[in-house]
């Protein structure tokens, strides 16, 4: 059975124009498509495929990434492309899309390989470190490119050199005598060459990602060694030393590139996240492609253990990745935050994924969760400035600040990408025959549509998510389709008073039947309601402020604020009183959370702020004896202060100045 | 002004036979001294100094600090010796020094070098790795040992080998030109030079030992270079390359070794934790031979916010070393947990030295809690089992274990060797003509005893301390002596009733006066009580159980229990119903806590336990929603079971078996 994939998709939905995501891909378009070329343009990024010198391949590994960095940007500007809209900007970055295919086209080697760094820099050495230098990396993010390209310009300019890169690594890469045993640091060619398949049924390209996928930590791959082991003495490395950099924290640490041992033998998630998450995207893909629905997998319950209450995941700074089961300081300066945008992107891959083989709501969630809060608050509100990062907490050395841009710059071209295709994360549907079943993951004013067997199928939802507690939907089919809709049901919603979890109207009869917090909407319901306004509302707690907390076995003794699917957070420019990150802040069970409307200027839209009232501790605790312990009985004494605290949702951080304060998880009372 | 060292006046201190530490150290002469002497024979290490090759020297880096091992245990078996006591265990022991004395004189090069491992597996080598081969750090406790050697045997066996390795050193090291200006990557060595010079005057000792004091961290030491660069670069090392092994987190991360500049400019502590200390420690002797009694230099102040309520420091496994301020989780599996018994003992070594330069009883508590809890936990109750790491709670990767030896065995012999000196740190005395005082640091039955213009002073000390709250003084000296006794007040003290923090009997007239935690005992009041019993005497709430939290900045919300100087811990063998290292188990501040009197079979000595109740708190956190953070509303419904919980002594940990589940900080409920 053939993955769906958003990439694929996306085009099927049509974003009402003032709703949430409207707005804000809109500004993708608008502003973040042409400041991002702009900044492939002058950092040399552009150019780089006309294989000249550039001095910043002096500076040691900095360009490495650079087609990826293209890459991304390129299916990002496809996907917009793909849609109707601003006809005089996407005349500019038409032309910029049509030029960098024909560099990337002129770059190619006469063997079929592409590659800037092992092409300008270290010519004669490709495929000699799949481990460290991100070679099939890049190669990964152009071919996704080249999928979207040759589905929006219908020509084969930008796939066709593709096509014969993944011949040449077919040859290179495999099992058998004379190949190279071996696949790369970093997944992303593996996710690329299984949607290449499963678009063109290239089957090169399905042999060569499950080769990737199930050699990786074979233990005696390559001669009785580990690959990485054996790559490494054929380069004259000392085993025994870490690569260059600071990332591995002890020498083969495997773990960092989850290629310690098979995939299938891993019984917890460790190492760098983003690897991690690509990993197991391809994963699910591969088993995608091998059966038909299944039960859970427990693919997440693998790592909630290791997943912030923000959707982030990854609390080591050194290796960009997990610590042990609920390590998850708030900041820095507390002991690890890292929460990386591509991280939390992958989260929303692999939740979609997951929602794919077992349409169970909790994946929903965390799609919903990532989305929102890490994904979202990657990116400004001007869609200019970015965040690498998705710190809890701000502390005097990393205190909250967005930039334009990143020498590592994976993350402002993901979320580019990811934008454009989103319409793809909303629903998706499943065609039998004449039964067909749309399963809405997300709530947001949109139009899904596309033809079915009799004529088109629209199915339109309208809602003030996620500010509001009620979504409408109208379906329009052909009536010879059995059309069956499932509508999620947040874990966060609150009861109605007769305990109730939400209202539908019209009301279905005998009743409703829902499966793994999915409603669901039976043929005989959806032919009797056909063209009918069907209403799905929450109570209206589900969407007040709420307070939660870390699980307790994370030493956590905090509580945050969440509304809806938000999560706040307090900024010093709303706070000014705030003089050192809000760590002496705390707030109790019992605070009053009280909201109002609040107006952002730069989109131009409401959304809620929420008050809370809270006190400034101080402690003084060194000075309560010598002893690094203190007494119990003096800790009643302490000086509080009671102040007013106000919280913005956590994705609208840093968009307005401020001194760099901000926070998540306030000390509990 | 001469420093002095507990290592030279140890001998003027007599325990009283039953006393608390009377025990430990009569069970160190019997048990450990001994047991270690069959280690050291069957690992190798006593013959190593024959200069012969040994299987272990082709595994790495394994024996490198064999020197050290024999260093410290010799050093350790001269303090015992040069006590009467257990004749026949003695002479085996006697001979064991002498035959080692002999081996290490005759390990030594004509030029005055003298190191195993440089002289059998890389001969040509020495000197090319101060970094990280030991090479000195393993002279320093050579010359410690022949300083009570030459003491005991009132020979020059030992100290004349060591005394021309120093002049080879003084020739080699240094600023002049053709010299190597450079310093060792754990310090130990200026310690063992200060203090040689301090006893003899030897002035090469103290310009060696002041250049490697000051010379470290000079970032343009050589050519323009940093010392470890240009000391890797000669050897042929790629500087971008961190060093075998895994403790350097990143490349050129000469913090590790307090090295990243000079002392004066380093504004927080960091690295690796004993070299931490041992650093300090010298510092504050090369300060204390410059000047007479200072203010307060904040030395402790800086390390407080990295220091476990234990006495235990540095957090961080990879580096054996201290985490940013705060960090301090309770185990491997919860964040990280080191506190090395080592760096324990240089806390108590580092405690000992402030208060020579600044009378506080701060630092006197910071001693006290050391010794009672890390270093005394470092031994088990038989005198041999060791723990090098001192876990705040087990986990199961790291459950409550203990071993009789290390590959990298610093902790046991520095224990031995701290217990030999240990009548040393109870009380410090400053003669000044006629004047004299006495600062009494450590209460424990016991007598000091030196001789004194006109005859003897004697001054003894009687208390059932720690667990009882009353110590009795009687003084007898020459009356042409003005006699100032100091009584220090522990920060831990509870008032009585009428809010005073001990009585003393015969009170003084006119009043008491007291100075930073001393209680002043005046020339007038000893001279009126000489021969007289005077007794101090605490609230007996002072030794009630008490309730501690760590710092709220630790993110630890936690409530640890202790008793006077003593912090308690559970143990499975006492709760035979944990199954998660107590991680689940939550205790309030309400809690009621009931002491009882137990029995310990090896030592026969009755102590304290403890009872709390508490709650096993079934979070099942996970299964209330998909989220990562949980609603706090639904806390309320948490299952909670009532469990009394019994507490040992931490330093009685792991001594009766059981299953390895310990945890000091509990829950709070």
């Amino acid at each position: 059975m053939n993955p769906s994939y958003p990439q694929e998709n996306f085009h099927h939905t049509t974003f009402a124009t003032s709703s949430f995501w409207a707005k804000r891909r809109s500004i993708v378009r608008k502003n973040t498509l042409h400041a991002q070329l702009e900044i492939l343009k002058s950092t040399g990024r552009y150019d780089a495929f006309r294989l000249k010198w550039h001095p910043t391949y002096e500076e040691g590994y900095k360009a490495l990434f650079w087609d990826s960095d293209v890459g991304k940007w390129l299916e990002g500007a496809c996907y917009f492309l793909a849609e109707k809209g601003d006809e005089e900007g996407d005349k500019v970055i038409d032309e910029a899309v049509k030029e960098l295919t024909s560099m990337i086209a002129g770059a190619q080697w006469e063997d079929g390989y592409l590659n800037i760094h092992f092409t300008v820099v270290k010519t004669g050495l490709r495929f000699t470190n799949l481990r460290d230098l991100h070679e099939l990396y890049n190669a990964g993010h152009l071919i996704e490119a080249a999928l979207i390209h040759h589905q929006h310009y219908k020509n084969n300019l930008l796939l066709d050199p593709m096509l014969k890169y993944v011949l040449l690594m077919h040859t290179t890469f495999g099992p058998g005598p004379g190949k190279i045993h071996g696949y790369p640091g970093h997944p992303e060619i593996e996710l690329a060459l299984l949607r290449l398949y499963s678009r063109t049924g290239n089957t090169h390209a399905y042999e060569l990602a499950k080769y990737f996928i199930t050699e990786r930590g074979n233990l005696l791959g390559v001669k009785g060694q580990h690959f990485y082991l054996a790559e490494a003495k054929q380069r004259g490395e000392d085993p025994g030393q870490r690569p260059a950099g600071d990332a591995w924290p002890t020498a083969n640490a495997f773990w960092y590139q989850q290629a310690h041992k098979p995939i299938l033998e891993q019984e917890t998630i460790k190492g760098h996240s983003v690897r991690a998450m690509y990993l197991l995207n391809a994963v699910a893909d591969l088993v995608h492609l091998s059966r038909t629905r299944e039960e859970d997998s427990g693919e997440f319950e693998k790592y909630k253990t290791k997943m912030y209450l923000t959707g982030g995941i990854g609390a080591i700074d050194q290796w960009e990745g997990f610590g042990i089961d609920f390590f998850l300081p708030q900041s820095t300066g507390e002991g690890g935050c890292y929460a990386e945008t591509c991280a939390s992107i992958g989260v929303m891959m692999l939740a979609e994924r997951m929602l794919q083989l077992d349409l169970d709501g909790k994946y929903a969630d965390i799609l919903e969760l990532a989305l929102y809060n890490t994904a979202l608050g990657g990116m400004s509100q001007n869609g200019k400035e970015f965040l690498y990062e998705n710190h809890l907490a701000s502390c005097s050395k990393r205190p909250m600040k967005r930039e334009s841009w990143f020498d590592c710059a994976c993350c402002p071209p993901n979320v580019t990408r990811t934008f454009g295709m989103l319409g793809g994360y909303l629903w998706s549907s499943i065609v039998k025959g004449k039964d067909l079943e749309i399963d809405v993951h997300l709530y947001n004013s949109a139009v899904l549509s596309f033809e079915v067997p009799g004529g088109t199928l629209s199915l339109k939802q309208d809602t003030n998510w996620p500010w509001g507690n009620t979504v409408t939907f109208t379906l329009d089919a052909p009536s010879s389709l059995d059309i069956t809709i499932k509508l999620r049901i947040p874990s966060w919603a609150q009861p109605f008073e007769n305990g109730e979890l939400f209202t539908l109207s019209p009301s279905p009869i005998p009743s409703l039947k829902s499966s793994k917090s999915y409603l669901i909407l039976t043929p005989s319901y959806t032919s009797l309601y056909r063209n009918t306004l069907v209403t799905l509302a929450f109570s209206p707690l589900t969407f007040q402020p709420r307070l939660l907390r870390h699980h307790p076995s994370t030493n956590q003794n905090t509580l945050s604020i969440a509304r809806g699917p938000l999560i706040y957070c307090a900024e010093d420019i709303d706070n000014e009183w705030v003089e050192d990150h809000f760590k002496s802040v705390a707030i109790s069970e019992d605070t009053k959370l009280e909201e109002y409307v609040a107006q952002d200027t730069i989109l131009g839209e409401d959304f809620m702020k929420i008050t809370a009232s809270g006190v400034k501790v101080e402690d003084a605790g060194t000075e309560k004896g010598s002893f690094p312990g203190f007494d119990i009985v003096r800790e009643k004494s302490v000086k509080k202060t009671d102040v007013q605290i106000v919280f913005v949702p956590y994705f609208y951080r840093g968009n307005r100045g401020g001194r760099g304060h901000m926070r998540v998880g306030f000390r509990r009372l």
